[in-house]
């Protein structure tokens, strides 16, 4: 019994995320609930696909995020639990098709789709879900939220395209990574803040201060997923670090790596990236922790953070306001480590 | 120079659609223009690849009713190019996919996507296309409109997965093929005609009327593409015979085939249909065209050919309602030969 008095860092960080939550825990049961039900909506040949793709132990961000800009705002209506599941299922549509560009075999724990049935089936997955979360958002009235929804979802289109098209390419900028980031994880995050706000009618300031809270929250929550995939516990995360860099992926870290090295170095460097067998990785990660480059974006990511909050003042003060202000910290307390 | 004097079928053909689109040709050509500037909406790292996807050789089947319903119902109007425009990018998609799924390397002679820069860049590509197309859709001040294409792009995707499952399945029903292709190839056919009419808010029956023409259309005409994969000339469509039996697709001559065989038979062929090599597919065709399968799936597409016709009787009479029974017409020349 020894082993349940242990602190695990996994099972803390939900029930931070849990605590942060409070306010809308039970619609989020709701919310979950709705989820599930999206899959009967489809044909019976499909509805097994879809369940097992949305099912998961996903942290439901992006659906608490479009809750509590409800919440802040106003009411938390049938319409703000429609969105929760839109934005849910156009996250749930790219990951099966990332499982496949990445051919991965596992998510959280679980076989990924390809894995289970192969690519063919997998992209039509994806495509499946991303149709059917189109179709329920025409089904708003105000047909803005629709459209937003729309042009969000093609940014995160764009976004991962891309991302793929310039791994390997020494000559992304810093600006270059910031804009990938922002269409392909925050326009998500934007959306479903800025939709939260707009189904209840607030104010326009009111909602451009949600949208950037959603924005910065988003790309700082991806420079997270960035560092960690670098610097992160290999036993915790269960999986080999340095994995973006193996496939390409030049991420904040390594891109001031890039710019913080002399000439010489950064040729060396770039060497390492382009060849990037395991013992390159391994030393390029050490090279990103030694030159303060992974600091360097920890810090990037808190500044990110601290200008969402600063968004809120905007927001008139209620337990979701609050709520919002607390997962800022709780992706802050998260991160911080990292930098020091 | 004997040889410009032979008849060139392919030729032949594109000159009898041109002949029967006369009313739109000059429309088609503002289509084909508007199609090709949708790639300059996108960021400039995904514009290369957007074009590439959308310049093609093909036949702008579903622009063009679009059209031919916008006039028949009253003026071809901005929203008719509208909307045939997001027909296309939504079929574009789905063939970008497809190549990905099917492995092809070419399409109308050009190298796919998926041969150029691999499956990951298509796999995206393909949802870029989706994605901006139904954002486009999002921007008719008729928000039935948006819904309604949402609802077609989720069948055909819903389609194409069901499809893709059932590969290689002895179980599969002539019913179970109809739902498919009316999902995966109807839907879109569909969809084109009702909303042609409804932007022209023409009364009920006539909406109702051209949305069954096109679905009937549309079923006909993938019952065409199957028979010509089985019972075309190898040369002319410059690829083998019988891919889809290769795939496992279970097309409608196949299901006559089984379905008309003697259990003894019907057990061979189901052995030839999983064992699947060469010799077998050939044998297969062989015994489609043998036993008057193939002759039948001609019948049944010249049926549904004739259902489509007679739709047209509830629309006004104009050279655009005379387009569109042509368009049939020349369907059912182009199948009929088969079925002799």
């Amino acid at each position: 019994m020894q082993s349940s008095t242990k602190t695990d860092p996994a099972t803390d960080k939900a029930a931070a995320l849990k605590a942060t939550l409070e306010p809308i825990n039970a619609q989020l049961y709701s919310v979950e609930e709705r989820i599930r039900q999206q899959a009967r909506a489809f044909d019976p040949g499909v509805e097994g696909y879809v369940a097992y793709a949305i099912e998961s132990n996903g942290k439901r961000l992006r659906p608490a995020l479009a809750l509590l800009a409800g919440g802040a705002t106003g009411e938390i209506g049938p319409n703000h639990f429609e969105l929760a599941v839109v934005v849910e299922l156009i996250h749930a549509a790219t990951l099966v098709h990332d499982d496949i560009l990445d051919g991965a075999e596992k998510r959280r724990g679980q076989p990924t789709a390809n894995a289970k049935w192969g690519n063919a089936i997998s992209v039509l997955l994806g495509d499946c879900l991303f149709a059917h979360a189109l179709k329920i958002s025409t089904g708003f009235q105000n047909g803005e939220v629709s459209r937003r929804i729309a042009h969000a979802a093609a940014d995160v289109c764009s976004g991962e395209i891309i991302q793929t098209q310039r791994r390997f390419d020494l000559k992304l900028s810093v600006p270059d990574y910031y804009k990938i980031i922002e269409m392909k994880t925050a326009a998500l995050f934007g959306v479903a803040t800025e939709l939260g706000a707009l189904l209840n009618e607030a104010p326009p300031e009111v909602i451009t201060a949600l949208k950037t809270f959603g924005l910065r929250l988003g790309s700082a929550y991806q420079i997270y997923d960035d560092v960690v995939d670098l610097a992160g516990d290999e036993a915790k995360a269960g999986k080999t670090l340095g994995s973006d860099l193996r496939k390409g992926k030049l991420t904040l870290p390594i891109l001031y790596l890039l710019q913080q090295s002399d000439p010489e170095d950064r040729q060396r460097i770039s060497q390492q990236i382009l060849e990037g067998d395991d013992a390159d990785v391994s030393l390029l990660v050490q090279a990103a922790l030694d030159a303060g480059a992974v600091r360097n974006a920890v810090a990037t990511a808190r500044k990110l953070l601290r200008e969402a909050s600063a968004q809120i003042a905007v927001v008139p003060a209620n337990k979701y306001r609050d709520s919002l202000g607390m997962l800022v910290q709780t992706l802050d307390d998260m991160i911080a480590p990292f930098g020091a």
